[in-house]
Protein backbone atom coordinates (compact mmCIF):
# COMPACT_ATOMS: atom_id res chain seq x y z
CA UNK A 1 0.00 0.00 0.00
CA UNK A 2 1.45 3.71 -1.01
CA UNK A 3 1.76 6.01 1.71
CA UNK A 4 -0.46 8.42 0.03
CA UNK A 5 -3.17 5.23 -0.18
CA UNK A 6 -2.71 4.71 3.82
CA UNK A 7 -3.21 8.68 4.50
CA UNK A 8 -6.72 8.61 2.43
CA UNK A 9 -7.98 5.51 4.15
CA UNK A 10 -7.01 7.27 7.16
CA UNK A 11 -9.14 10.14 6.42
CA UNK A 12 -12.09 8.05 5.14
CA UNK A 13 -11.47 6.09 8.58
CA UNK A 14 -12.05 9.35 10.28
CA UNK A 15 -15.19 10.31 8.34
CA UNK A 16 -16.96 7.19 9.63
CA UNK A 17 -16.00 7.46 12.72
CA UNK A 18 -18.17 10.45 12.95
CA UNK A 19 -20.96 8.84 11.09
CA UNK A 20 -21.03 6.11 13.54
CA UNK A 21 -21.32 8.95 16.41
CA UNK A 22 -24.08 11.24 14.27
CA UNK A 23 -26.12 8.01 13.70
CA UNK A 24 -26.16 6.83 17.19
CA UNK A 25 -27.11 10.75 18.00
CA UNK A 26 -30.08 10.03 15.04
CA UNK A 27 -30.99 6.68 16.70
CA UNK A 28 -31.31 7.74 20.59
CA UNK A 29 -33.19 11.37 19.27
CA UNK A 30 -35.06 9.48 17.09
CA UNK A 31 -36.00 7.02 20.28
CA UNK A 32 -37.27 10.07 22.32
CA UNK A 33 -39.10 11.68 19.77
CA UNK A 34 -41.08 8.36 19.75
CA UNK A 35 -41.24 8.41 23.25
CA UNK A 36 -43.30 12.00 22.93
CA UNK A 37 -45.77 10.60 19.72
CA UNK A 38 -46.80 8.00 21.61
CA UNK A 39 -47.82 9.63 24.50
CA UNK A 40 -49.14 12.26 22.26
CA UNK A 41 -51.30 9.48 21.03
CA UNK A 42 -52.19 7.81 24.32
CA UNK A 43 -53.26 11.09 25.70
CA UNK A 44 -55.57 12.30 22.26
CA UNK A 45 -57.52 8.20 22.02
CA UNK A 46 -57.92 8.96 25.99
CA UNK A 47 -60.05 12.57 25.77
CA UNK A 48 -61.61 12.03 22.59
CA UNK A 49 -59.06 14.63 20.43
CA UNK A 50 -58.68 13.69 16.73
CA UNK A 51 -55.73 11.72 16.06
CA UNK A 52 -54.29 14.11 12.67
CA UNK A 53 -53.83 18.56 13.43
CA UNK A 54 -53.50 19.81 10.04
CA UNK A 55 -52.42 22.75 12.13
CA UNK A 56 -49.62 21.58 14.04
CA UNK A 57 -48.57 19.56 10.48
CA UNK A 58 -48.35 22.66 8.59
CA UNK A 59 -46.33 24.40 10.70
CA UNK A 60 -43.99 21.87 11.35
CA UNK A 61 -43.33 21.76 7.65
CA UNK A 62 -42.62 25.32 7.53
CA UNK A 63 -40.67 24.96 10.60
CA UNK A 64 -38.44 22.00 9.18
CA UNK A 65 -38.19 24.37 5.86
CA UNK A 66 -36.20 27.36 8.38
CA UNK A 67 -33.96 24.59 9.94
CA UNK A 68 -32.89 23.21 6.82
CA UNK A 69 -31.84 26.73 5.68
CA UNK A 70 -29.99 27.56 8.74
CA UNK A 71 -28.68 24.06 8.91
CA UNK A 72 -27.76 23.93 5.36
CA UNK A 73 -29.90 20.18 4.80
CA UNK A 74 -31.62 20.09 0.86
CA UNK A 75 -35.38 21.14 2.67
CA UNK A 76 -36.78 18.67 0.38
CA UNK A 77 -34.39 15.77 1.68
CA UNK A 78 -35.71 17.53 5.35
CA UNK A 79 -39.38 17.28 4.03
CA UNK A 80 -39.59 13.54 2.75
CA UNK A 81 -38.12 12.91 6.05
CA UNK A 82 -40.47 14.23 8.10
CA UNK A 83 -43.09 12.68 6.09
CA UNK A 84 -41.34 9.34 6.32
CA UNK A 85 -41.31 9.73 10.51
CA UNK A 86 -44.93 10.68 10.10
CA UNK A 87 -46.09 7.69 8.51
CA UNK A 88 -44.07 5.27 11.07
CA UNK A 89 -45.64 6.87 13.98
CA UNK A 90 -49.27 6.49 11.97
CA UNK A 91 -48.50 2.57 11.43
CA UNK A 92 -47.30 2.66 15.35
CA UNK A 93 -50.67 4.26 16.11
CA UNK A 94 -52.72 1.58 14.01
CA UNK A 95 -50.29 -1.42 15.02
CA UNK A 96 -51.17 -0.31 18.58
CA UNK A 97 -55.24 -0.36 17.64
CA UNK A 98 -55.23 -3.68 16.24
CA UNK B 1 -63.12 24.89 28.09
CA UNK B 2 -62.95 22.77 30.82
CA UNK B 3 -60.21 22.36 33.08
CA UNK B 4 -59.40 19.11 32.03
CA UNK B 5 -59.02 19.53 28.53
CA UNK B 6 -56.97 22.79 29.08
CA UNK B 7 -54.43 20.63 31.42
CA UNK B 8 -54.48 18.00 28.60
CA UNK B 9 -53.53 20.56 25.90
CA UNK B 10 -51.37 21.91 28.38
CA UNK B 11 -49.14 18.76 28.09
CA UNK B 12 -49.94 18.25 24.57
CA UNK B 13 -48.06 21.89 23.88
CA UNK B 14 -45.17 20.32 26.00
CA UNK B 15 -44.97 17.19 24.38
CA UNK B 16 -45.09 19.43 20.82
CA UNK B 17 -42.09 21.48 22.34
CA UNK B 18 -40.16 18.46 22.78
CA UNK B 19 -40.43 17.23 19.50
CA UNK B 20 -39.63 20.41 18.18
CA UNK B 21 -36.36 20.75 19.86
CA UNK B 22 -35.53 17.22 19.04
CA UNK B 23 -36.20 17.85 15.17
CA UNK B 24 -33.81 20.68 15.47
CA UNK B 25 -31.29 18.23 16.81
CA UNK B 26 -32.42 15.70 13.86
CA UNK B 27 -31.85 18.41 11.65
CA UNK B 28 -28.48 19.60 12.70
CA UNK B 29 -27.57 16.30 12.71
CA UNK B 30 -28.20 15.14 9.19
CA UNK B 31 -26.35 17.95 7.79
CA UNK B 32 -23.46 17.42 9.89
CA UNK B 33 -23.73 13.68 8.81
CA UNK B 34 -24.37 14.55 4.86
CA UNK B 35 -21.03 16.89 5.41
CA UNK B 36 -19.00 13.83 6.14
CA UNK B 37 -20.57 11.76 3.10
CA UNK B 38 -19.97 14.26 0.87
CA UNK B 39 -16.73 14.82 1.64
CA UNK B 40 -16.03 10.78 1.63
CA UNK B 41 -17.73 10.96 -2.09
CA UNK B 42 -14.83 13.19 -3.24
CA UNK B 43 -11.85 11.76 -1.57
CA UNK B 44 -13.41 8.49 -3.08
CA UNK B 45 -13.73 10.15 -6.42
CA UNK B 46 -10.14 11.70 -6.22
CA UNK B 47 -8.54 8.85 -5.52
CA UNK B 48 -10.67 5.63 -7.66
CA UNK B 49 -11.71 4.32 -4.57
CA UNK B 50 -14.80 2.40 -5.48
CA UNK B 51 -18.15 4.04 -4.58
CA UNK B 52 -19.81 1.57 -2.53
CA UNK B 53 -18.36 -0.59 0.20
CA UNK B 54 -20.44 -4.06 0.91
CA UNK B 55 -18.70 -4.46 4.70
CA UNK B 56 -18.83 -1.27 5.58
CA UNK B 57 -22.38 -1.30 4.99
CA UNK B 58 -22.74 -4.59 6.33
CA UNK B 59 -21.18 -3.01 9.67
CA UNK B 60 -23.70 -0.01 9.85
CA UNK B 61 -26.72 -2.20 9.53
CA UNK B 62 -25.69 -4.27 12.37
CA UNK B 63 -24.52 -1.39 14.28
CA UNK B 64 -27.22 0.00 13.66
CA UNK B 65 -29.56 -2.98 14.83
CA UNK B 66 -27.79 -3.00 18.19
CA UNK B 67 -27.73 0.61 18.88
CA UNK B 68 -31.74 0.62 18.19
CA UNK B 69 -32.43 -2.27 20.80
CA UNK B 70 -30.51 -0.12 23.35
CA UNK B 71 -32.17 2.82 22.39
CA UNK B 72 -35.43 1.34 22.56
CA UNK B 73 -36.15 2.04 18.65
CA UNK B 74 -37.67 -0.24 16.29
CA UNK B 75 -34.86 -1.83 14.74
CA UNK B 76 -37.45 -2.37 11.36
CA UNK B 77 -37.38 1.46 11.28
CA UNK B 78 -34.30 2.04 11.91
CA UNK B 79 -32.92 0.07 8.65
CA UNK B 80 -35.55 1.55 6.69
CA UNK B 81 -34.31 5.20 7.71
CA UNK B 82 -30.72 4.13 7.17
CA UNK B 83 -31.71 2.94 3.93
CA UNK B 84 -33.63 6.44 3.12
CA UNK B 85 -30.79 8.37 3.85
CA UNK B 86 -28.25 5.94 1.98
CA UNK B 87 -30.37 6.72 -1.24
CA UNK B 88 -30.46 10.23 -0.41
CA UNK B 89 -26.22 9.98 -0.48
CA UNK B 90 -26.48 8.02 -3.35
CA UNK B 91 -29.20 10.54 -5.12
CA UNK B 92 -26.57 13.51 -4.20
CA UNK B 93 -23.32 11.98 -5.12
CA UNK B 94 -25.26 11.20 -8.71
CA UNK B 95 -26.69 14.89 -8.59
CA UNK B 96 -22.78 16.08 -8.66
CA UNK B 97 -21.56 14.18 -10.86
CA UNK B 98 -23.84 15.08 -13.75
Amino acid sequence: MTKLSQSVLDILHDHRESIDRLDAILVYTLSERFRHTKAIGKLKAKNDLPPSDPDRESYQISRLEDLSDEAGLDPIFAKNLLNFIIQEVIQHHKKHKL
